[in-house]
C-alpha cells in the first residue's frame, strides 16, 4: 500500500540574536548579543494548542517533534503540512484526519523540570515501561572525546550570544561520533524536539539505527532522559548533571547516562556497560578536584 | 472588617540529595550526590491541577506561589490550607470559596523558555503593560557586589550536588543587602515561585517594600522578567544572561536588569539608571576577555 508522502515544511527564517546597548562594571556603554526568543503558537486545523517561546533557528521541526514528544499525532506521515509565518508568530498544522481525542490527550498537565518546553501532557511517563533500548549499543572512551571535541568546535549562537541550550545527534560508526544534526534553543526541550521533529522526517532511516548519542548541554532531568528513550537513543551525554529520577529512569531503561562531560573528564552515571573504557587514555593530573554530581 | 487568617501549610520535608554510584574517566567507581527530582501534584478543592516536578525544599510556599503567579488566586487569605503529602506525592489545596472559571483559567497554555516551570496559563503577558515598578529604587555597585558575593559564600545544593538553580530576594537599605529568602530548585521557574509565595505568606509588608532585588541563576527569559515585575521587584540580577524578550519587557517595565554577575564582572542589560556606579571601585585587568550576551 503506498504511503502518504512527508508533510510539507515551509522555511521561516528569523534572525537569531540581536545587538543591544548595555553598560559594564567600568561604566562602559557597549554592545552585546543576545539571543532571540519569540512566541510560535501552534494551530493544529485551526485550533489553538499551545504557544512555544523559541529561539527560532528550526521552528518547523520544532514543530513536528512536539507534537511527536507530546503523543499527540502517531505518525508523520499524518501531517499534511507546517506552515510557519514569524510575521505573525504562528505556525499553522494540517493534519489529513485530524487528532483523535485531543481534548483528552492535551488535558492533564506535567509541569517539568527541564529548560524550556516545560509541559508534557500526561502520559509521556507511562510508556516508559515499555521502552526497550538496543542492548548492544556502546561508545568507547575516544569516540566520547571526539563527540565532545566536536561540539566544543563549532561555531554557535551561545558562543556570539550566550543563553542558549544546544542539542546534537550523531550517529555512532567504528569511527569517530558522525554529527547528524546540532540545534539550539532558548529553551533544552525546544532542542530535543526539534531533533525528534527531525527524526521523525527521516522516517525510520535514523530511528531503527542501533547505535545513536544525543548530546545536551542541559541537565539530565526525568523529561530528558525519557524523550531521548523514546526516540530510540542509548547513549546520552550531557555537559551538566542528572537528577534523581532523570537517574531513575535512566536506569530503568537501561540507557547510558554519561554527564559533566567537558575535554577529558566525565562522570558515568547508569549503564557504564555501554561505555567501553580504554584504561591509559587520559593520564590523571597531580589533583583532581571532586566533580558535582 | 476582619480578614481571613492566612493559610495553614504543613511543613512537610524530603531529602535533598542522594548518593549514586558512578565511574570517572579513569574507571574508577566513586559516589557522587544528586539532586532530588520529584513529582508533586496538586489538587485544588479535591480537583487534579497540575503535577510539577520538583526538588521538594519548600512545597508548601511553592504550591502558593505557583497559584499566584499563574493568577489562580487572588489573595493569599482566599487559600484556607495547602498540606503536602510526600508519601503520595501530592498537595492538597482548600480554598475559601473555591477558584472561579478554574477551567477558562487554565485553558490557554503557553509552554515557555524557562528552566523548570515551563507552562504558564494565558493572561500573564497581558498584564505587563499594567505594572508600575517604584521609580526611585536602585543598587548600587558596592552593594551588587556584596549581594553577589552573599551567594557565593552560601552552602548549598548546588556545591554539593550540582544541577539546580538558586533564586534569592533581598531587601535594599542604605547598607548592604539584607537577604530575606534563598531558594533552590531542579527548575529555575519552581525557585521563583517559591519565592513569590513566600511573599504573599508575608501579606504587604515585603510587597510594598520598594527596594528589592531579585538574583537568579538562571537565565532572564521572558517569563523570569514578567514574574519579577509582578512581584514588584525592580532590580533582577543574573548569573547568566538574558533574551530578546527578556530584553523587551525589562525595558517596558522600567525593570533594570543585570546579567552575568559573577566577582566584579557584570552587564547592566536594562534601566541601568538604576544602577550606581562607583568609577575606580574595579580596577581594569591586563586583558579583559568580552564578555557573552
Amino acid at each position: 500500500m503506498l504511503l502518504p508522502s512527508l508533510p510539507f515544511l515551509t522555511q521561516a527564517h528569523a534572525p537569531l540574536t540581536c545587538e543591544i546597548d548595555a553598560v559594564n562594571e567600568y561604566g562602559e556603554r557597549h554592545q552585546v548579543s543576545i539571543p532571540a526568543e519569540r512566541a510560535l503558537t501552534v494551530y493544529v486545523d485551526k485550533r489553538e494548542l499551545v504557544t512555544l517561546m523559541t529561539l527560532g533557528a528550526h521552528p518547523e521541526l520544532l514543530v513536528l517533534g512536539y507534537l511527536r514528544n507530546q503523543r499527540l499525532v502517531e505518525s508523520v506521515r499524518d501531517i499534511e503540512s507546517v506552515t510557519v509565518d514569524w510575521e505573525v508568530g504562528a505556525a499553522a498544522v494540517k493534519t489529513r484526519h485530524g487528532i483523535a481525542d485531543i481534548e483528552e490527550k492535551t488535558a492533564r498537565r506535567v509541569v517539568t523540570t527541564g529548560c524550556g518546553q516545560g509541559s508534557i501532557f500526561g502520559g509521556l511517563m507511562d510508556e516508559v515501561d515499555r521502552i526497550e533500548l538496543p542492548p548492544d549499543a556502546s561508545i568507547t572512551q575516544s569516540q566520547l572525546y571526539s563527540l565532545v571535541n566536536t561540539i566544543r568546535l563549532k561555531e554557535t549562537t551561545y558562543k556570539s550570544a550566550g543563553s542558549v541550550h544546544a542539542c546534537a545527534l550523531f550517529a555512532m560508526t567504528t569511527g569517530d561520533p558522525d554529527l547528524l544534526l546540532f540545534v539550539e534553543d532558548v529553551g533544552r526541550h525546544n532542542a530535543i524536539d526539534t531533533i525528534a521533529g527531525w527524526m521523525w522526517m527521516q522516517d525510520k532511516k535514523v530511528e531503527s539505527e542501533a547505535n545513536k548519542v544525543f548530546y545536551t548541554t542541559g541537565r539530565l532531568t526525568s523529561e530528558m532522559v525519557i524523550k531521548s528513550a523514546q526516540m530510540n537513543v542509548p547513549i546520552v551525554v550531557s555537559r551538566s548533571g542528572i537528577t534523581q529520577m532523570g537517574h531513575q529512569v535512566a536506569q530503568s531503561v537501561g540507557l547510558c547516562a554519561i554527564g559533566r562531560a567537558t575535554n577529558k573528564r566525565f562522570v558515568c552515571y547508569t549503564h557504564a556497560g555501554r561505555l567501553r573504557l580504554e584504561p591509559g587514555l587520559v593520564s590523571r593530573p597531580e589533583a583532581v578536584a571532586p566533580l558535582q554530581g
